[in-house]
């Protein structure tokens, strides 16, 4: 009986919770009343006090004389981890970023987004550091100029226009890194409750971006030729998105390219709903040939390019780029300089423009290319032998998409991975839909120690077993 | 007449225009009805049509068949510089910023926030360069993990001991600069709208950072002792603000102290009303002794810690840190990799490391604060031969807060100078009431070339003369 008024008073305290972390309770706003929630919960008024009593303790709430119970203040207003539905908690789109980001050095990560460091320029990055180890103090010393290292925005107007995409450098801005660069663009155009429209499956740290920026999201089902055309202009149409994020040139996860009939496609709905697109491209250094661009198409005028060099330079060096409009490049630069007071920092900027001005860079690409090659073949065919088959073989790039073997599910073959140091990407943390319990994202360059397919084969039993 | 119209035109369109930079009118939203507005505006319908026209042409809005006009989504919703009102718009937060960041080599830059770079520990940061072209390659491509270089963080730990607050390294967090802790820390505790307390002078970038997160901000007012505790209980009575964000150790602008006692009164009124307390230490190193510090009264309950090493290290290499509850740090971690996917670069806190550790640093900074007392007596003494006189002389640092000459308009005389390549920070952009116009920061670390002082001089006279 006590035990049951307990479970009772726990479940009041974890619905206060869930309206907390969802923030449909905010900092300040009074709680429902007593006697109110009391019958919305089924439950005694005392219980309903006593758990908003437990709440106070706990500093998540505070009582004020005569005028009930208030949400404090301090209580975390923004747990990003907690927002969201159950579901959504239980496979959360920080549970890659985090356990690959904070693995030791034993842990095996295929689930993870870079190359080993061993498959990195590293002697150009040393001999870049040892240049500007002699450089002039001001480059040490100085805050760069707001758009950021004029070199480096020269050489990659330069590598745009071989791309037909004409932007002069001014248009050009430097950030910290790609994802600072679409949470500036999320700044500029975004306001809580704005919709926003990507691909499903898609990088799953969108998804934790815009949850930061409380967006509403929308996925358009994504195909092997691009998003589905079909959908995309129904959910523009029902949602009026204000953006769509993307990515063009090797799609994250699955590894495929629009076509070029899709993207043409894709830009008119943009234009006739009056959406700006983010356009992705930190994969682009990585195709066999250009594919046809949504910048390039575009001219800039709704599209928005990003990128960064933290695939195939340096996930270390940290910088990334916007190419956009002169207009939101001007608006872009006050809101990095009141966020950040500044964007790439210049002894960054420096290293990475005199690491791709190094001889070997173009070199280090190509052989790249080879190698990953090599390993989507080798690690496919190994995959295949348990069952997991890819969804579509990648013209470039580290990444194959798989679909498991009949009733495994990824999330609990994740979990138990995990507990043997391997860390895998379940599906379903780049399902807005939550429909990709089934599939799973291989890094084929981080799949090399064999340790990874003997945890995997167990992994995928006991999920099965477990499913 | 036909001029007239067109003034009238313009009047209407300058009208709108306004509505959008302060978001009283967004994206989507229907335009005022033309007879309305017209009325509103006392001109004629077909005025306002004529002006609706020209800004649908412009792309601002876009006519809805039968329907209206209606604001376009591409509209640039978050024009910072212009968002505030108009005399805001003529002396903005980011006047100095910009003009300082972007000026060219010639330029002097008295009104800017940093040292020369002949004054930083260049030799100890090209030392701390060649050992990292030497690191593990590890070191040099991966993502670091997500509390940023645990060397870096206890050393910090260890420094924070010292000055008496006791804080794991796990509850360091390191972030890609100081500006861009304060900025994750407002993304977690603010909501638009949400009220901060900021002191009246305080660092210009603290009002453009709050704009930012379209918080509501109160200025205190500053007193050499600190927040004026009587306006401060107050304030914080009347506006409940959410957070209040200052520099403890020596004030920007002012360079002043807050005593012990007032320290502990804004602790009690914090606590009292719930606010928690940003802290930004980043001039801590230039004091000649530890002034009583909030965050080790309050042992980082309610307050945050934050600083960089971008005053008395380097600017180029961007590293700050977070020191917070532990609950907090764990939120903010997961909010730095949603809009950063990580802090600090491995690289940059390596430097920093590598170069707080060389030996020369602490007598770098023994001669860096020797260097500046003499620089603050020098220019102290050349500025009241011009009748500009300190509000105080500083404890430490690089600034001087100072009080023009009867009747001189100080951003009359900064536009005025800036013809003559010399960037000053006239008061009003630090001061949310708009108060300090009378009021000028000089920061005497940049006023060696003599230059500066005969353009400073021509320009009060042409300020007095237009003023």
């Amino acid at each position: 009986m006590r035990e049951a008024a307990g479970t009772r008073t726990a479940t009041v305290m974890e619905a206060i919770r869930t309206r907390l972390a969802s923030r449909a309770l905010s900092a300040g706003d009074r709680l429902p009343s007593i006697r109110g929630f009391a019958g919305a919960m089924g439950v005694s008024p005392s219980t309903v006090v006593e758990a908003y009593d437990r709440l106070a303790a706990e500093g998540l709430i505070r009582a004020r004389q005569g005028s009930g119970f208030y949400v404090a203040n301090l209580a975390p207003p923004l747990a990003l981890a907690e927002v969201g539905p159950r579901l959504d908690r239980e496979i959360d789109p920080f549970w890659v970023s985090r356990q690959s980001l904070d693995a030791d050095a034993e842990t095996a990560k295929p689930g993870c987004g870079w190359l080993p460091a061993d498959w990195m320029p590293n002697a150009a990055l040393r001999r870049a550091m040892r240049r500007l180890a002699r450089a002039d103090d001001k480059v040490l010393s100085d805050y760069g100029a707001t758009r950021g290292l004029t070199a480096l925005r020269r050489l990659l107007a330069r590598q745009f226009a071989g791309e037909g995409l004409d932007v002069g450098p001014d248009r050009i801005l430097l950030t910290g890194s790609g994802t600072q660069a679409i949470d500036l663009v999320c700044r500029f155009l975004l306001r809580p409750g704005d919709t926003v429209m990507v691909d499903d499956p898609c990088y799953f740290n969108f998804r934790a971006l815009l949850r930061a920026h409380q967006a509403s999201v929308v996925g358009v089902p994504w195909t092997p030729g691009g998003p589905d055309i079909a959908s995309f202009a129904e959910l523009a149409a029902a949602h009026r998105p204000r953006l769509y994020i993307t990515n063009s040139a090797l799609h994250n996860p699955t590894g495929a390219t629009p076509s070029a009939q899709v993207a043409h496609r894709v830009l008119n709905l943009a234009a006739e709903h009056d959406m700006a697109i983010v356009e992705d491209d930190i994969f682009a250094d990585f195709e066999p040939e250009p594919s046809p661009r949504l910048a390039a198409l575009d001219g800039l005028s709704r599209v928005i390019r990003i990128g960064s060099f933290s695939k195939t330079l340096s996930a270390s060096v940290r910088c990334g780029y916007i190419a956009a409009r002169g207009d939101w490049i001007e608006a872009l630069i006050d809101l990095q300089v009141a966020t950040s007071f500044g964007g790439a920092s210049p002894v960054a900027a420096g290293l990475v423009h005199s690491a791709l001005s190094d001889g070997s860079y173009r070199k280090h690409l190509e052989a790249l290319r080879r190698r990953l090659a090599r390993a989507r073949r080798d690690m496919a065919g190994r995959l295949e032998a348990l069952g997991v088959s890819p969804w579509l073989m990648p013209r470039g790039g580290f990444y194959l998409w798989c679909g498991l073997p009949e009733g495994c599910d990824a999330a609990a073959a994740a979990r138990s991975a995990l507990a043997d140091d391997v860390v895998l990407a379940p599906g379903d943390v780049f399902s807005v839909s939550q429909t990709a319990s089934g599939f799973m994202r291989f890094n084929v360059a981080q799949m090399g120690d064999p340790h990874v397919f003997t945890v995997l084969e167990r992994s995928l039993r006991a999920a099965k077993a477990c499913g």
